[in-house]
């Protein structure tokens, strides 16, 4: 079938004819057509060669991309009562070791081992093919409502399961508000691609005061989108004076230089989240930092991936996000290209785009 | 009445006859003659004049210092119920700003907006001094098995503050062991004073696996310590080698160069503790360490103070460390002074000590 | 003003002209021109001099009824900045006692003193008159796509309360599934009214699979709704065994007759939340069912009431479902009143109704 | 070897030479000498023949008796890093079924499926008899002040898991008192018999303020016990109002009549712990009762069973109590047989008696 494929040593990816082996349908297996599916910086790092984990899977000298899927049920196995035919799914990503216990009970977010395998990524086909053929457990539901926007369900489960366990870990104090809620909170996004709007639109429903961090002005999507959603967007490269003091920051570009001048904003009992990840930076820390940090309860919480639960309520979200704010998730999707367009797709990332998407069908 | 006092804008401390206005006795109140006070590194701070938080209580142009007390009771107010004369009590450090929520329900540790006063420290009079009086819901009853030993107890509760913080906030995965204990996890502590010993003592009461690190050889103490309570001290002027893979690390140094080498010791879904303040260092830390803190999961608390519910924890502690590793506790007080020693028990910390305690009866 | 009055010892409801003292608004007040208010069991308890807890506000000698309200900013106090004129607002019912712990943090839904007063219900005036002042704390924004159907905000955040704390309590143990969601856990539902739906809708978005019970057929309207939601209504008339084993178990009736016979389709490590009250019947358990929850680690669950962020998820919800399933949420409201009609709407609950509305504009 | 074995379908319990099939100790395998067995209300249960789930292992006609372990490690094997030879351990008394989440992660006390077996009670031998050969991982190394008190570990985990949740579940509101503690909080304790003084100085322990009920005046040893632990002893044979108002009321009896009266006792947000069971009574609950559980967010928790951590923490209590109490762990020994004595030791349970305890070495 066709694919997008990548292969070690090479930069580069090719749309191609490959041979994969599949048999035949059975027990609780699912053949899905592919829809849609979602280029980002991993799928970037990948293609440039740059991610030293990409491997293909065992018996195979080539991976196939694409870890952002969405497709219809074409058939499914004796077993499977969950879906039928004609439903739209969107797979999980990760598929834990089998050996260590958050993999045994579902949660290969936390896996422990570092043997899991992922779609697109190491050690397992990715979505960007004709179809596949994946077990039903790792596979989620999607509502009718939603259609094509449900591509955007996997870059959000990540937020939603940093999100979940921000407000986990928060209850090690009082951390609501007079009021019960978490309208007195400042979140503070650092960055503003896709992952950081959907951070953004997450603290906004939970109605937190959202502010975006970028060292430019919003371009014109990103300014249609904070005006709908309701956050402020401010321009560091003048200072961080109009930064408020936040209750959270969350850093969604991986640089040191850009959250460390941020930790002085930090409120007592704050949390710092990790999320971004690049390579090839230093920046320096001090002792005072660190004495902040103690003086100040201070959590930094550093997260990855998500559980199949998060794949749900990402979906939850969108269909809130669809009813609210209308067409602001679509204008998230400001490129899409077709299968044999994807290299240029993946490596020429136009300035001012926020999300790209593969149409399949 | 005598007293330890220091003076704004003065190093050292001086053991004077000082007036310090106190009605009688009623309500909640309670009179507490004074039998121990510990000294630590934030007395130290303050005789050197280094910590500028340190302030008298209004009125005042001295501070008491002291903030380890002990103290038997000697009369109590008409409503207090819960205390009567010759208990052993301990006194609470921090008073709560009665405005944030936290400060509202007891957990003052959690102080939101920083306007809290601290016995010895800032804005409230130490336990240096002959007697003091204070309200019964800051006194800790101590009990009967552990005499003097108590005055443990306040270090010690800011240690089981940030243990039950580490618990706390691992539930966020299944981080107990295949057989539901923490038999298979291991704790590294860096550094080897009283702090680092009992967090040492804590870890290894739930079963973890510990291993304490200084740049040094143990002295004679350290090492009945450790082989009593049964973990092992590595000297890592000679590398990390023997350091192992660790499920949390706990930094009571401060200083960033310290703990910042031994991230890469950290595993998946792990904890960093940072308790040590100190000042004037800078480190560098690389987005390789801020890439392994998101692709494993790893979280960082930094952790301050202690309820009066983690005193309890505290004294419970301190009676089975008795009951298990006998005199080592004891051992623990290496140097025991008379209140007019205390500036040079304060300025000369003595090599290999550990702890030192003013004997006031 | 014109409002639905109720007075102590007297059956009915009158609309009458009232007179109630509110001053100009100030500082954090609002006043609100109410424009929806929902009737229910507790009105009904009210308006039949049943509830012995009804009573007016202290200086009056009647009581405003009307606690689901929704209604549109008029006018705000200097000091609001979290709402203006023209928003659409839901107030919360109870206000906390000032004295216990959680009122003092905003969870008067737990207050421990009992002496909360709650609008319309005791000690306050309620909604179902022209207009009213409140506390911008008090109100709920609600979000531009719901409008009037907010009106079911009120009732929705005692399920958001009662399933928060559900998952919050079974977080015991492992009550995931092998693929962490909720796919495999059965939810049951005694009851079909307003407050059961909801229920019903709740564990469905959560992917429960959800069984409601009641002693008849589903009515056309209730047909329609559990056939859009996607669950299954059981008559029980007929014996129990088309109910599943169930992971949860709501009652919404208040009959021990009604959940008793259940507990045999209890689960291990499952739960029963008692939500309904009524008076009046006894009914006979064994210490055999007693064994049962022991040997099966069964919670029970009483809930009553909600807290502010109960109100926001509930929105939150309302507008998901809005987008989810059409009209369902409007098929809800099957009867709609002017507020002369009240004392009628409420004695006369007619067959087969869910949820009589006021409208009030 | 000699053992005290029961047969299916047969009364009584025989000191008989069985044969038990074991092979050379190897991998994590380790013997164990027996050295002490508590006996229990279980026990006597299967003895009487009437506990229907009493069962021998596949492939044997008799059971083993005995579940509450005391022995001493003979050979481990070449695997074994954590015990050796000469240490004294507990055996942990369930096996999970290896197919639900909980026992997967060690936490087969929430097992789901009801697959597992238990060592002395279904299908698995018990420690009744001169030594057995069990995996390192579900022993329990005792601390060496303990000795031969670590018998009552087993009774003990079963208490602690039931308090660890209880103070778990009370999480869902705030519980502890003004100071953070739980000082204020009331714990009453129905039945006197060993989990009964468990419950209570581990409530105790925490400080909760302490009752103990039963229907006759407590004899010389209760006296003892609640005179030097701390709580007050209750008759309720003459009415409940010295019973004071509670936060948790646990029930050990196992008899609604015992604990239907005493709901009236419950304050809000409070809790009733189930932890006895017996058979055969019936007793009549009203709506009523379900309207207060409801209104006061009442919860009511079913335990049972304990894990590994559950041992560990039950062992500190232990050497905690030693500490304490003096020799009050010991006087709840109240009888020491041989094990040929064992069946009279079980079924004449003599008046006054708490706990009676087999001595094998």
């Amino acid at each position: 079938m066709k694919a997008v494929i990548v292969k070690p040593g090479e930069k580069g990816a090719t749309f191609s004819d490959v041979e994969i082996k599949e048999d035949q349908i059975k027990g609780e297996e699912v053949k899905i057509k592919t829809l849609r599916v979602g280029i980002c910086g991993t799928d970037r790092g990948i293609v440039n060669g740059k991610l030293d984990f990409a491997r293909p899977p065992a018996g195979y000298n080539f991976l196939v991309l694409g870890h952002e899927g969405l497709g219809r049920v074409e058939e499914v196995g004796d077993k499977v009562t969950s879906l039928k035919e004609g439903d739209l799914v969107v797979p999980v990503v990760r598929r834990g070791c089998g050996k260590c216990l958050n993999c045994k009970i579902g949660r290969q977010d936390f896996c422990e081992t570092g043997e899991f395998v992922e779609a697109g990524i190491r050690g397992m086909h990715g979505f960007m093919r004709e179809e596949f053929v994946d077990d039903a457990k790792y596979l989620v539901k999607v509502p009718r409502d939603l259609g094509e926007l449900a591509v955007l369900a996997e870059p959000l489960s990540n937020v939603m399961k940093a999100f979940d366990e921000l407000i986990f870990i928060q209850k090690r104090s009082i951390w609501h508000c007079e009021d019960s809620s978490y309208g007195c909170r400042n979140a503070t996004i650092i960055g503003s691609g896709p992952i950081a709007q959907f951070f953004a639109m997450t603290f906004e429903a939970n109605r937190f005061n959202v502010t975006m961090l970028n060292r430019r002005d919003p371009n014109e999507i990103e300014e249609k989108i904070s005006r709908t959603v309701g956050y402020k967007f401010v321009n560091t490269s003048n200072g961080l004076d109009e930064v408020p003091e936040s209750d959270v920051i969350v850093d969604t570009s991986g640089y040191p230089s850009a959250f460390i001048p941020l930790i002085k904003k930090l409120k007592r009992n704050g949390a710092l989240i990790l999320f971004g990840t690049v390579g090839g930076e230093k920046s320096e820390i001090t002792s005072d930092m660190i004495t902040k940090f103690v003086e100040y309860n201070i959590v930094v919480i550093g997260s990855v991936n998500a559980s199949k639960l998060n794949f749900e309520e990402g979906l939850s979200y969108l269909s809130l996000w669809k009813a609210r704010y209308g067409d602001v998730l679509r204008s998230m999707i400001t490129k899409v290209v077709k299968p044999e367009e994807t290299q240029s797709a993946v490596l020429d990332k136009a300035k001012g785009s926020i999300k790209t998407i593969i149409e399949w069908d």
